[in-house]
């Protein structure tokens, strides 16, 4: 399994400290070391660096550690290969095109093969069942709001696109464990399969301690009361009072703030293969 | 305007040397300061790293420099903006992904606007004349090759694909200068519209000579028979003999080597507006 972080904010924030933490559990503190990677929003443009090596020693880590980006989105991966080998086309997050906006995805489970690919212009690149699943909801977007090309309803309709990637969630989910994060730039969409947290700082802020490290943050320092960030991660990445997801839960995050949810229903046979049963998720270690 | 550098390569490559003399030109030995990229195929994975700031200071620049990756498809653009602010998503080379494939695009040269975008699934994300023409070569692809998703031709049909380039240089050709290079892994194209010279080594190598620092390189000493680089660029890098090209080449480069060549007739008043003459070309300093 994987492990997975997002960052949505109100304002354009520098998110090594969660990066730090985060990339400590490449290979450090947790045993996920099979590749990683990181999509920074920066207004319209998305960039990603990923590295098919583990976190705690990858180059790229190290360098992005000191050159931080400020971003108001942002989604992370770190890869333990379940499909798909080590190779920098398996690493999260993916990224595609639609419609003039640059969409990224990551996700940590297991899916069995889907029944064929929906048809549409995305397709997948690597060999992972995760890309498979990211190019059917891109499909399923574009079918809903391009195909018609400047006919159909925008992008721009952030609860149309909930509406979609629930949909998509729907017919995805019974293949298998589907525990995602995925963002537009515009908003940050995150499904709960089995295993998902998530805090939201605000103003007036306290400090921070990493779970993963020697490292406090005392927010309170420099947050302004523009401020406010949700960080979503597969489990808690600080002392901070977190909320564990329930299974099915779909969020939409918008300005660092939780703005719509809907359940969407785990099969009970896939809840059945995850490690973990719901009701210890928040004893789970890290 | 700006500059363009390619790279196709018989074996994976490290390419730092000619991406340190190209580097150079981004605001060091010349003016183009309004940001750089780089993308670098490996197998099937594309990385692309941007930058707005100006090569010679970019952080990105020097860590690449630190951590070169091997590849055998480089295509690297340092911007002058001509259109388009000095921001992230107007930073070349531009990435979209086709039936599986990822390609990328470099442009040196400046368009007039389209007549209105070609339809098909792929839209500029920012706001150069250089992405809205990517996109027009993209949306013609589509629809040669995956419009008709399982039953069409596919991409790896690599002479269809020269064809397609072909007559969408024809058409965009007269919207202005139009050099650029674009490769899906498989191949590297370049069109000369005002201006673009390559270079091939091959066995037995010989040294050269950086024409924008003081740098030396003896391929000799690690080329072995199997390696063969071309090296495709808007002015010389090096000291070696490089092949001036005719303004309406269009190349196709695998494994090293020049495979195919087509002529698509820059149309006079386009050659006109360019700063330079054809016949001054090689003289053009850098």
């Amino acid at each position: 399994m994987c492990q997975l972080l997002a960052l949505n904010c109100a304002e354009p924030t520098d998110v090594s400290f969660s990066l730090t933490g985060f990339a400590a559990r490449g290979g450090l503190t947790d045993h996920h070391v099979d590749g990683w990677g990181v999509a920074f929003y920066e207004d319209r443009a998305c960039r990603v660096f990923v590295d098919e090596k583990p976190a705690y020693q990858s180059p790229v880590a190290e360098f992005l550690k000191s050159y931080p980006i400020k971003s108001r989105n942002v989604v992370a991966h770190i890869r333990k290969a379940t499909q798909g080998g080590a190779r920098v086309e398996n690493c999260h997050p993916f990224m595609r095109e639609l419609r003039g906006q640059q969409w990224v995805f990551a996700h940590n489970g297991d899916l069995q093969p889907l029944d064929g690919p929906e048809h549409g212009p995305y397709a997948q690149v690597g060999t992972t069942d995760s890309e498979a699943a990211f190019c059917f909801i891109m499909n399923r977007l574009y079918a809903h709001f391009a195909a018609q090309a400047n006919t159909a309803p925008g992008v721009d309709d952030i609860d149309a696109v909930f509406d979609v990637i629930e949909q998509a969630t729907r017919t995805l989910n019974p293949y298998g464990i589907f525990n995602f994060v995925l963002s537009n730039g515009q908003a940050q969409f995150a499904y709960c399969s089995t295993r998902l947290s998530y805090v939201i700082r605000h103003w007036p802020f306290s400090s921070a301690r990493l779970v993963d490290g020697d490292l406090s943050v005392d927010f309170a320092e420099r947050g302004t009361p523009a401020d406010r960030t949700a960080v979503i991660a597969t489990t808690p990445l600080t002392d901070e009072v977190w909320t564990a997801c329930e299974p099915g839960d779909l969020l939409m995050f918008r300005s660092g703030a939780l703005v719509r949810r809907a359940h969407v229903p785990v099969p009970a046979e896939v809840l059945a293969t995850a490690k973990y049963a719901p009701s210890e998720l928040s004893a789970v270690p890290a």
